[in-house]
């Protein structure tokens, strides 16, 4: 749907007639180095003062594209000015900075700068109050920050890097932002002249803009919590209180138009089956089932069933998934050794890339998606490559870790890398169907397992949150790097380069992110409830760490039982449609994705009502004027993307600043607007 | 603006090639007039309880016209079923109703029930300080109301009525909501056939249906004063606290759309010279011009300057309308009498309808317009009717009111009569320009001079109430015809019948009102301000007597000069305009309109703001599609001024019924957002 476009309206037509694809090796200049460095860092800054401050950190997918483009547009203008020779910017330049800028300040983010690690920290560990001994604390230092990032960040890379055939082409995954992100690349670098690509543009720059204006004016009203349209209680204040609202997000009503229709609406059933049946019948329980005077966000509590039992479904869906694919795979080589067949170019690749999905010589497929796939596939990375790197550090990793971190044994870091790359599957895989990256989940989930595993006499709070440290590590960097891959794939950026680019800029933010860390450290008294950095997810982190070294029956009554059930639910549902896709069922099309719907399990509805508006949005279109929408949508829908993601740029500089908005758009019931007006006006 | 169709696009000419226009007397059936009185009975009963409770009374144009229709067409279909022979609803029958309902409804808002005749009773006037004498009271009764009412209410129609011409062909006035009802009209009751028809019905009741959705939405969050989106504070705080914001009505959007652009901008361009310069100017001179410990609404303080330079400037303009009118009708006659020319159709009409402004024979009008014209001249009523009526009237009244109303003398009558046409006339031609009527603010200034002019010892307070019943029953019920006249002219509908059922209507309504009105004051304890029914308004009322009867000099500092100064301005702004107009100078087109910028010096700019939204919405319209918004921007219009126009009925039925919004929509400030949380918390 993203790219669903005729002959006639042809992008890649239009890019082919005027210029040429460079070279990998040409996608990766000097100069796009030295301006990721400069975004990188600027970026990791922003990045780690939210992580400090209110703990939630924006896509800057966007931001990182534009300001790539801007950046590089001046420097060649600039250097034209003075004559100087000067090689022409191109869209897969563009590409490979934004690739190498989010790495590096993706980094900052699943460094768990203010989560995991801060966590450890003596001054987070005596907030709390269990597990103070010394053998439950370990206190930052720049060292062993940086060689614990080095890593664990690459794993998440080589893990995941030859599945991306199958992800991209096979399964031809939405990943929405990334999608978003390529279409306004490719605005950026279209040649002049065709008629069509400049409507296109047209329209994504002015839902761009309207976007952008949206979320600056809903700025204004968001002067504290519960404020403004976010909060904006649609179905009135019993559905809000159950997270049934719609929340005027510009991003999610867009994503939600570049996401197929049983995406959204297995997201909708999810959300109602959580949030409106199963939360309110356990909540029922409440004071039976757990104990009642629990603060709400304890795993011991409803937050617990939430977490694990949305992690359980994710895993069988994806487990399913997983297994599907080695079983194509094998099944795949095992009649090519026999048959001997002329190799397509899909297989070509070897190893374990499935060709059963899909093929560039597709006839099905318009010319875009051809010549993508076709680009897609000729710069190829051997999965030797993938498999010699994983081997290598996990090898590293199983001395140096435990050498960090004494909590943790060899034996750990072999569990933790054996199950790590179905993590890294499901996360990638997850995150292409409905854009949520979860890798705040699993590193929970890890807290919790190693944290259990461990104990509190083993030091089981900081084998946790170091646990946690590399499941988010690696799930965080899978799922960015497949997300970067459909933007080179829409862009004709050879994976090659995207994969150099995602090790350069992910070796950059193993520097920058601890030393801005650092920094930070030095100055001020991080975590401190009082100070200007309170950093609440560290306590947050190290409360999940104190609960899972009390062990497995410290989760609340049935709380494992339901897992399995929706564990094995998840599972069935993906066999059901694996079964009825090869059958040729009409079931097919109706059978929803329990990927899908497990997603809302734990985040609550509200952005599954902006995505089934856009679904509504995009259907009423196509009713209209089928046409249309099929060339217009995707650049309507990037555009809502790009505007909100570009806002939190200046929205994150104006908190730092500490500018507040001036207004509070609240919503208060009938009785409680009644005592606010005798209090305001007494 | 309002009916600008090209040839092929006209709605006149479906209609003509399949029914003939009725004669007037067929238009005004036994039916009509029976639904008339059901549904004049039930709208007069909400407007008295919206009176007696908060005041403030929706414009129901729209609802009378829809419900006229449902009951028409059922008890047709019902005729139809059993077989009896029945003549065809037509749309002329339609207005007729929807005419005689507002006539009669028209008279519960202007009988002032809830505001001038309550504001001289025992219990309101208890509960203010001054003159509790016998001669500043006196107690509603059944007789005197209706016989005061038969006296006050048809002397406005009389004095208008020979200007309809002027105003409605001549000056070619929007009267938004007239125009929007006639669509609506003619959309029930266009013959299928034509696809444009189709399309702009089709739009019509799309844009109905957004503008009633969108109202009812809006519903849920106003469970306070203060609340909802129309206290949203578009452009901040401190423009809300002097009235700019956007109130996002739907009605004034597409009351915006109808009118023109010059009107619209002249209304900001009064909204900034008043709210945003004069104002907070005055304001700042408070203690020194004016007691800064008055109450804000208090006609000594700001108030005071607001209303008197608001009706100066008023008075200003529609004076020299008026003059120009009187001197191109005595030139029209003198170069008449002089030249014998073959007299035009419109100059057959005789005495002072000036034939200077247009003529339906002209050339550069399209057919509808052509048609409209014809039909709307055809059926005279001699301005003689007029005469004999209004002198009439006035010779009874001269007789009839100061023995209802002792405390007013024959010569007050003949001064109230005597300025009554002109300010009837600026009423007139300001709501064909802004679709509002100003009525209770004639009613005000009336009050005011009569009470001063009387004085406290003579019964001045009773008096300037009386005085205002006088004014508002002329000022309101002319306004209300002309508006009918409008939605006459566009639906074919003989001017005989629309008189005939405004004069049938008005009568119901002097007898219903006073009726409604003391059902409910033999039951409640009426005015009682912890009551059910505060009427706030009668307090109000009553304050602005006591005020008046301390004569001229208890009007703050350089009020009247003020108000000399913008009479003055109004005066030149006009004759500006004229005279351009005249000479064809290029400025006629940019010299705003005084009435227009008068009409947010008292009211505020919110709407002001909803109606350039409107003009912008248009002028984008335009840009993109000339053609499309000249067919369809009216329907949609009309569809945005009808749709919220018939929420407020179901809307006044919640409230009578008790039924509170869930939700408030509060705007707060970021300091006592603050406040308000911990309070809330706490």
């Amino acid at each position: 749907m993203a790219a669903a476009a005729g002959e006639e309206e042809s992008v890649e037509r239009l890019f082919e007639s005027c210029r040429e694809v460079p070279k990998w090796t040409e996608q990766i200049t000097a100069r796009a180095l030295v301006v990721s460095l400069m975004l990188g860092f600027f970026l990791s800054f922003i990045v780690m003062k939210l992580n400090l401050t209110t703990g939630i950190i924006p896509s800057l997918n966007v931001s990182a594209g534009l300001l790539g483009f801007f950046l590089v547009k001046m420097w060649t203008k600039a250097l034209e000015q003075v004559g100087v020779l000067n090689r022409p910017f191109t869209r897969q330049e563009n590409t490979v900075i934004q690739t190498c800028v989010v790495s590096c300040s993706g980094v900052a983010f699943s460094g768990g700068f203010g989560s995991y690690i801060l966590g450890m920290s003596k001054q987070v560990a005596h907030g709390l109050e269990d597990a103070k001994s010394d053998l439950n604390i370990k206190e930052p230092s720049l060292g062993w920050m940086i060689a614990f990032l080095f890593l664990v960040s690459f794993i998440g890379l080589f893990s995941i890097l030859p599945l991306r055939k199958i992800m991209i082409i096979g399964y031809r995954l939405t990943y929405p932002s990334g999608t978003a992100t390529a279409h306004l690349i490719n605005s950026f670098h279209t040649p002049q002249g065709a008629l069509l690509a400049k409507q296109q543009i047209s329209l994504l720059f002015k839902s761009f803009s309207a976007s952008f204006l949206w979320s600056f004016f809903q700025w204004f009203y968001t002067a504290g919590e519960g404020c403004g349209f976010a909060a904006f209680p649609t179905f009135g204040l019993t559905a809000y209180k159950n997270r049934f609202y719609f929340d005027f997000s510009a991003t999610y009503v867009g994503v939600g138009m570049i996401c197929p229709y049983l995406i959204n609406i297995s997201l909708l059933l999810g959300s109602i089956i959580s949030w409106g049946i199963l939360w309110p019948y356990i909540n029922s329980k409440k004071g039976e089932w757990y104990d009642a005077a629990l603060p709400h966000d304890s795993l011991h509590g409803l937050t617990g069933y939430k977490v694990f039992i949305s992690i359980a479904m994710i895993l069988g869906d994806g487990l399913f998934q997983f297994l599907a694919v080695l079983f194509h795979t094998t099944y795949d080589m095992y009649t090519k050794r026999r048959q001997r067949d002329p190799v397509t170019p899909f297989s070509t690749s070897g190893s374990n890339e499935g060709s059963s999905h899909s093929s560039s010589s597709d006839p099905t497929l318009n010319f875009d998606d051809r010549r993508r796939t076709k680009v897609f596939i000729k710069d190829q990375i051997p999965s030797a490559t993938a498999a010699v790197g994983y081997i290598l550090l996990a090898i590293i990793s199983l001395v140096a870790v435990p050498h960090i971190f004494p909590q943790l044994k060899a034996y750990h870091i072999i569990v933790a890398y054996a199950v790590a790359p179905l993590l890294a599957f499901c996360n990638s895989y997850g995150c292409g169907l409905t854009d949520w990256s979860l890798a705040s989940s699993y590193g929970k989930l890890a807290i919790f397992i190693f944290g259990a595993w461990v104990g509190a006499s083993g030091g089981g709070v900081v084998a946790g949150l170091a646990a946690c440290g590399v499941m988010m590590g690696i799930v965080s960097t899978a799922s960015d790097l497949m997300q970067d891959f459909k933007t080179g794939y829409l862009t004709l950026t050879s994976p090659r380069s995207m994969f150099v680019s995602q090790i350069i800029g992910t070796a950059m933010g193993c520097v920058i992110g601890p030393v801005v860390f650092w920094i930070f450290y030095k100055a001020y008294p991080l975590g401190d409830q009082n100070s200007e950095y309170p950093a609440p997810y560290a306590k947050v982190y190290r409360g999940i760490a104190l609960l899972g070294v009390e062990g497995f029956y410290s989760l609340p009554r049935h709380c494992l039982s339901f897992c399995l059930g929706f564990f094995l639910l998840a599972f069935a549902i993906s066999a059901v449609r694996e079964i009825a896709k090869y059958k040729n069922w009409w079931i097919f099309n109706y059978v929803p994705s329990a990927m899908g719907m497990a997603v809302p399990f734990y985040l609550g509805s509200y952005f599954t009502i902006d995505m089934c508006v856009g679904s509504l949005i995009l259907y009423v279109w196509e009713w209209v004027d089928q046409r249309s929408a099929a060339v217009f949508a995707p650049a309507v829908a990037s555009g809502l993307i790009c505007g909100d993601g570009i806002w939190s740029l200046p929205s994150a500089m104006l908190a730092l600043g500490k500018v507040r908005p001036p207004i509070c758009m609240k919503f208060l019931s009938g009785a409680n607007n009644a005592r606010v007006d005798a209090f305001l006006s007494g």
